[in-house]
């Protein structure tokens, strides 16, 4: 019986099988973007009970694997951007990771935040079991200069901003007694700012977390001699913090001029 | 300040941002493969003390995540083949998932299984805790025929038949008090077959999950009346099953017709 | 001066240069179509005073330069069908021309073909100076099974079959005086078959060629002896032919199996 | 007997047929080059004997070509260089010509190149006849910034005058007297500036359009009075010229800024 199984494996040409295999490479020096989305989390959220219209504890959860994507790729990834179920990982312009193979890249970097996801969720919902396993899927862009991958940038807080706006109106209106669909119904076409005002909401007190998105990056040490005296090579100075600013103008990017420097 | 904010965002331009996006799709009515690994699984399963050669509990955690992959994509998925740290996903030729969106396909059924694997760790590896999350890459190629599908899995098959053949004879050695480097050293260029006859290995003996790794999909009910006694649909008729058998001969494929049959 | 020069040329890497180039390599193991078009043909038929609606000259320069590709990749190239100013190039599914290369191939084929059409042009309009420079287009698509490819060439005759039923009916119209908004007009939504009986066109009588399309192949020869007599080896034996017929029925195919067999 | 075809005819779903297409879309603002070589041009050159290292009358043909292609495209190609039988053209980075597909915009220039070529070969080739039709093939890749761009039209000149030298060599050595085989052998592994010294060859004398290949642009109009006098639109102001000049020092960019400027 073995015998034939191995006669069989004699036909086997593996190098012909391979020949369907093929490697999108994405395009040398420029920006890559891997944008990672939760899968089904309308219902996940609901399932799990997470505060309307945002829910500080499944933020921080998001927060918390993004940074760990930055620990884990030091040298390729400088800075993640995440408003609701969705994260933007910016690798840098001269990254080879993984040869810049887009496959590879895209399913490594959804496959640990996922991970960490699951194994941090304790950490974050103390009181409530995770009920079936999440998952994020993702996409990988080129940006071919700096300027545009600060336009990508705004695109996403912007609409951080907008679906903010829209969903403070429409939770304080089902708070206030209205149904979902009434709610929907009433901010059709409306001018979200005018909504505010009316609604009485005060919005500008709202947590930055939650009207800004979440800017992650590596902190840059001032006092390398602190460094030194740890006896740590200076590689491994700095630490990633997390923020909640304005990203679309420039006053972040100055302040901040070696998250995108051109240099390696 | 808001204001300033407000003023950037009538700049930003949603259309430009997304026109470098891209979709590769996977070309139609082509068997797709998504073959997923484990990522720097050796360090993995050394610190998390996987038993060598082959772990009983690795290997069926990895199994029941495969098991969950099929249903949770029941219509798609017909087959999945798994060795070691690796599982290959069969999509049927005529499936629509995502649009055959490559990335999209890539990346949720590789987040997927990673979230399931950390899930159920704790029901394999009772006694030993996650150390840090684990992940896995993915990849999709296409395959025009049931043909080269079929020489495809039966590569993975062989694959699997040869390493665990060295791994069995490596591990003895190992066993027997030679050094992983002398072990090395005595196995290379060695014709396999004649080192498990020397170094007395009851090879037939190992069970049929090392030997044959494990085959996944929808046990086919004969039975239709069941289903329709239960009053559930006949499309939910049918169980996902794992075993462990030849498949690269055809005497699988004769028993199992409706796994690869070409019909929707 | 030469000097400077020298030293700059110093600081050229190539490889990094070179690292921008990708292939996008079309899969193996199907059938790849190259389908090219003349490039504003419509002014080109108009300054150089083709019949219309079908102008015999200038099909026949098409299909002579048909024959040509194949001619020029006689092991790679099986089949062709043309139309109007369109051809598509059928390659056989285990070609391995220029590695299946998209863009290599389509661009020799394209620039094969019009260089054919340049260079032959005054064999079929003997009394009519080439204007300008004509050009055309290419793309390549891969089709799994015969099938589909089949599929793709009755595609292709529909639309030969449709578009020369509504040019015979607009033609026979601005011939009896109406102009061509007019006779636009009027076929607007109709029944194309219900017009061709109103006009009295006999279509039936119209050339093959204007009804069918044309299809170009290797003639097989029943009788090898004829070729070993010409002391050529048997792989010359045989020439490329042109017909107008049915190729969306089987019976095409079956008397000539040998142009679409799967056996290299 | 048409009653069957008709039959068949709507049983042909073109949207289906159509799903196997696909476009491969270069990135959008970045830089595109189109690289064409002639195929097979060293059994081209010796059939229609070319003088030897350089034929002048067939790089003249070559630049009649590539200027002709500018002027086809004004709008989108900025620049192009040739030597020998290749030519660059350099497509500006805000171009959406054919909506960037890769295909379509490789086949139009390589067709509308080579379809001149033939047209023109009685203007350069007075005395001698084609004696097959010529072809080029082509390929795209994309730049994401002008340095990169530089340092590729500066790869090309440096094989220019490699190629140059070697060939000078090459030639002066078969022109003594060595065979070709010999000559070959004497140069390899050499030194090429020394060998050029040993042979007397008076390199700096040879015309710059060998030494330097050929740059094709759009020459700039200084005064805009001449062209309103003409009564043209001043777009149409300026005309396409070929120089012989270094391009890969800043000098040339220098003095011609308009053609890479980032504005539209």
């Amino acid at each position: 019986e073995l015998g034939c199984f191995v006669e069989d494996i004699d036909n086997v040409k593996p190098e012909y099988v391979k020949s369907f295999e093929f490697d999108s490479k994405l395009i040398p020096l420029t920006w890559i973007v891997v944008r990672i989305d939760g899968c089904h989390f309308h219902r996940f959220s609901e399932l799990h009970e997470f505060v309307k219209p945002n829910d500080e504890r499944a933020l921080n959860l998001m927060n918390s694997c993004a940074m760990s994507v930055l620990e884990e790729f030091p040298r390729d990834i400088v800075f993640a951007y995440g408003v609701s179920d969705e994260y933007s990982f910016i690798l840098k312009k001269t990254t080879d990771l993984f040869q810049r193979r887009a496959s590879k890249i895209v399913s490594t970097i959804v496959a640990f935040f996922t991970s960490t996801y699951v194994v941090r969720w304790k950490d974050f919902f103390s009181q409530s079991e995770l009920k079936y396993p999440p998952s994020f899927d993702g996409r990988a862009v080129c940006y071919p200069s700096i300027e545009i991958l600060r336009d990508y940038l705004s695109w996403r807080q912007v609409d951080c901003h907008i679906n903010n706006q829209y969903n403070s109106c429409f939770w304080k209106l089902v708070a206030s007694g209205k149904r979902k669909k009434e709610a929907q119904q009433s901010l059709k076409g409306s001018q979200l700012q005018k909504k505010i005002d009316e609604l009485a909401i005060d919005y500008n007190s709202l947590p930055a977390m939650f009207r800004q998105g979440s800017s992650v990056f590596w902190e840059k040490m001032d006092n390398v001699l602190t460094c030194q005296q740890n006896g740590k090579s200076s590689e491994s100075c700095g630490r990633v913090i997390v923020e909640h600013c304005d990203i679309i103008g420039s006053g972040f990017w100055l302040e901040h001029p070696s998250i995108l420097e051109e240099k390696q």
